[in-house]
């Protein structure tokens, strides 16, 4: 059975590569869809197409708004959505697109270290799997992937 | 006019009390919804209620579980969501809540010191109103009740 | 907080009578909402007001119809959906309940026996709270009904 | 007209075989979704892949949510949901679905046998079809199957 | 427990106000609303209100979209849609708020003479009731309210 | 510009190979969807398929019930849904099919003539065309179709 | 019958206080809601509550978003959307007020002068009715109220 | 990653080929779609195709629903909805799209110039880009297409 996949989340480690490999690897039928992962083209995309900014809100707010159309399609788009949690970073925008997929109904998988259990809490209670690394996850869709 | 606001976010502060006594001080027509702002009980509740859990990732989650009633029964009741975020912790939960309220078409308000613009920035970006703090908040809301 | 909540399930133990007590007694600010819990008006409805019928099925069908417009408009109206699974009888249409109330992203409790647990477990892993006793869903309500 | 359908239910019988293969050798022009019908698998997955549980409860949990990804994702895409209720077991997960179906406006065809009337009158309430065996389901999909 | 109820279709005999004297009879915690029953000023008020039209498909239109909006409101609002189907007349939008309702998710009930089953068949198969007299309808009703 | 075209309503005239033939010969880029056009297969399918009714009633409802499987699969997968009505019968299924349109936010275009304008009211006020003949559909569709 | 109604678009005429005072001397039972008609207050309130801006641009971001808390909550919440499009002005906000009415089905009545016919035609074709003057309005929502 | 994209707003100027041919030109994976952007067709294609009318309303509205059935699909089946305004005319049906756009969740942006930025201010709180000119657009859409 096939599957469209969001991989949202954190963007400092190598963890969307490790599933694109994967999904090649065992030839799994899912389409994968990521947000801009390259972060500084991700901070500077408002003020680079649409003219600089003297505060940094602004500058902020418009590649923010810029991104979420990425975003947002990838997120409607999606069957599964699966946000990674590492170990840096506030990483606001990873619990705030777990709360985007919950509503719109679509099934939220987590992954993240033991120690971010406590802290996580309300999210992992919305998702359907909480992972302690990508190879689980890995594991996940090819188990959900499988023809019967 | 009338509302029905849900205050979700940060609870180690009396930004709650203010908008409440605010409420009554003015007379606005407002329904004030919030989540269980007794840390203690809050985590406690899944254990206390349904029995203890061995591992802290099933207590957590007996206790999410039960708050999201809460949560959700909230959320989509409000006409408008407000968020405050913190100093201190990680507040996920604060970003998970923001993200349901977005994809719920609520009016979202979010109220966050200047230094935490940049990580939440996403979460500004659906916001209709970015507060610096809590007077700010105060003054939307005797605005949005005017009657005309 | 007040909710709108809806009693489905089982329908051959007093368990709606414990919480509607509790309710009046804890003063709790609760909407009650339950299908017909007389077991034989439910089955003769159909045949009853709209006319007999030979075939068994046809009568089963009747009734479950006229009785689903009670269940639909109080699923539709619940913030909380609480179903009940008796030892006895097969209860399908408990779980049928269940899985409405989820499609209609309403916040699902769930009340069982322990034995009960590997046959429920897809039911249980929609709902936000496993209850093995009527006391324990009193509990919760009493919990979620306090102001903060 | 081409289907996309769903066959959800019972899991000890050969009755998704009967309709995969008639869908053959008619060359109908339907997509078929499964669950995984193995169901040492389905029950293990949780544990297996997410790490082991004391409780027989969380296991369940694990294993029931990590099918609900598929699940759920099948009854979203399909037009046709068919349910088969056989002689043995709770079936509670059938029902749940059917329920599910219902909610999200899917057609929904049950099969069963006639014994299994009165316990199955809700869910058969809600269904396009109430089928007394897998024969009758094929001859259903055939009809609908067919260009004018 | 109580409902909204929208009483549709034919308007040229007294069913309403028999379902209404009975409501207050029993005393049925029923909110009763009804389209514009005065045949006249439902076909005149869109040129009566908005000016003359020399083409009739113009007055028409005019008309029965101004109606709409009363009819469009109840639709939204009501728990339960009663469509009577009379022996006159074509009654198009009596089957065609039937539809509406239908694809709301509203509770249908219709009413009509045995004499017309064959073409209401569609209609039939997606009420939850078929009566053949007002007086099942009311007894519908009454079973519907009835507090456990 | 594509579209997905559902042709409800009249099965009494060849107005549906008018659209065909127009499509092939135009070179259209429209996904033509159709009921069941064979009137005595339609009326049969349900008693043919799932066994013989005594009553009149349950034979049609059975056949209506199948048959919509059909009608909500093309309804939920339509851009645009169009209803002809003819000279005669009663043809509720045409408007009921229109009412679920309509609910359902589809583009409908209505087909019929001149004299049936006033009961129809209620169904062209929802339309975004009421055409008088088939020829001046396939101008639509032509319209609607061409690329700039 | 009563109806909650959104005053929408033009605020340089007195047109809603003659919908109110009409409203209060026919004694209709109609909730009204209104946008902040304080023009000055309106385009203030970003800048004013939550910090001055040097760009114009955003001055008006702040307002238009603040100002939009209240508009979408008002349209969410109304059975009926009135617009009036006076002759001054560019008044996209009230076209694109229109446009959200539309695709929530909330029934829509424009008034406009007839001079304004040809810019407005996408709009009207969307309006359930198209009033030329405030007393036209007023008999429509008189008509729309009466009981019958 | 691909988008449907719908171009809609003004249609006196070449943007739409500026856009196509840097689709082209870079190779982006995007569907476009457009409304009729021949005026004078799109004027009177209800009246030629449909029959004329003595009142410019009615030839209007004929026009204006015909096209509806164009513009709605396209806005239900974008991803991304751009909306251009010029300097010239009242252009209410591209703020009308706008306001659709925005409550169907669509991602929104708006090209216009400086000069429009006061009376455009609730348009460009509700979009995610707003830009000056095609060639930022162009831009926009080239960085959303980057695989990563």
């Amino acid at each position: 059975m096939k599957y469209t996949v969001y991989l949202s989340g954190e963007i400092h480690s190598d963890w969307r590569e490790k599933i694109k490999n994967a999904t090649q690897e065992h030839n799994l039928p899912i389409e994968i869809l990521t947000p801009n992962t390259d972060h500084d083209s991700s901070d500077e995309c408002g003020a680079g197409i649409l003219g600089a900014e003297e505060k940094p809100f602004w500058k902020d707010h418009k590649a923010a708004k810029l991104n979420s159309i990425r975003h947002m399609t990838a997120l409607n788009r999606a069957d599964i959505v699966i946000v990674r949690f590492g170990e840096k970073y506030k990483q606001w925008n990873a619990a705030f697109d777990a709360g985007i997929a919950t509503a719109l109904g679509k099934s939220l998988i987590v992954e993240h270290a033991k120690e971010l259990t406590h802290p996580l809490k309300e999210v992992d209670a919305a998702a359907m799997a909480v992972a302690e690394n990508t190879e689980q996850v890995i594991e996940i869709l090819r188990y959900l992937c499988q023809d019967y």
